[in-house]
């Protein structure tokens, strides 16, 4: 690969971790502010989302703009336009962070998540939290094999998710359907968070080292 | 633009009209099987998700082929790269489908839609197949006004959503917190599949009619 081109590319993954570095934060915030239903931490969590969505532009703009001037072929191009398909996942991060954060500003002052529900969501907020994290490191550090555990930590919250569900659906719940329709898509919003961390690494190894197992965006 | 160019992005307008077709049939039959507990359509539905996965890959492959035989620049390259993102979003509606479909098996033989849900699940069953209907037009005809179409429709979407959680969370629901959380989530299955269509239609209109209002991806 051209230096120019390298060059370009480290640009886009300087974005792509502000980015993953963004989404992380949201979710952290979200899940801190959902537990402890605090509503200034719920509207700061929704009024940043919009600086993830300007990064997502400015990752957009400088991949084309690296299209125009390096006017990459082949795996080259490949590699570039990976730059736009990571974006979207870490956007997308970014707003399940901010559905976190509505959901416990709805039932604001009264806590969103029930006691029984409280450490099942902990774990979910830490898992969320350790992916997001291992997104950025894969990035900052080319270490392909963290990106490799990224699924791992998937398994680890989908099996949160059952866990969550199975409290839910306990014949002795006594929190009435609201309380359970609200843990189900709070559980559910993790859950799509943890998918698209996975996506977004498996083309964050690709960006990186130009190598995949799989193809980017399989999954 | 170039003729060449021009034929390319049509082969690639014709593998995005499939998928349209796909995940449209995929969402009539997965409504259809969940209003009636249908096991075999819940089944079939779930396995021919296959297929829009494979026709995803074909619009990526096409895509890429184009890139590297036309080499377009500037606009004629953003339009061309729009293909990848429009199926992204296809094979996501896909996926919320074969999603109504397996919550539909969970429950089988039982109904996973009690009476007082069926009018409004088979109403956003209707708009999601008008709006995923309207995507393929917009591909086959290059009727944007069509597409501007799909921002009116998805807010029917969020309405009929809204009026299927003030079901669920009527003092009287009588089905308990296991029907209640099927409804939420399917509610949430049909409403981010018309984003999804809202967005895909914005950038098909962008691919047809190289012209947009909002910047690709917004929203």
């Amino acid at each position: 690969m051209r230096d120019e081109l390298r060059a370009d590319l480290l640009e886009v993954g300087r974005l792509l971790v502000s980015m993953a570095e963004a989404v992380r934060t949201a979710m952290i915030h979200a899940t801190g502010a959902l537990l402890t239903a605090d509503r200034a931490a719920c509207e700061m969590v929704i009024a940043r989302d919009a600086e993830v969505n300007e990064l997502r532009r400015q990752v957009d703009e400088q991949v084309y703009a690296t299209l125009a001037r390096q006017a990459p072929v082949a795996t080259d191009l490949r590699l570039v336009i990976t730059g736009i398909q990571i974006a979207a996942d870490l956007e997308r991060m970014g707003d399940l962070a901010e559905h976190v954060a509505k959901t416990a500003l709805r039932r604001h002052p009264a806590p969103a998540v029930p006691p029984e529900l409280r450490d099942v969501i902990a774990s979910m907020g830490a898992v969320a939290d350790r992916m997001a994290g291992k997104v950025g490191l894969v990035l900052t550090t080319q270490n392909a094999p963290l990106g490799a555990e990224l699924e791992t930590d998937d398994d680890a919250m989908d099996e949160l998710e059952r866990q969550l569900f199975s409290i839910l659906l306990h014949r002795d719940w006594p929190h009435g359907a609201e309380a359970a329709i609200d843990g189900a898509l709070l559980g559910r919003f993790y859950e799509r968070y943890a998918d698209h961390a996975v996506n977004a690494g498996r083309q964050v190894v690709y960006l990186v080292t130009g190598e995949t197992s799989e193809p980017p965006g399989a999954g």
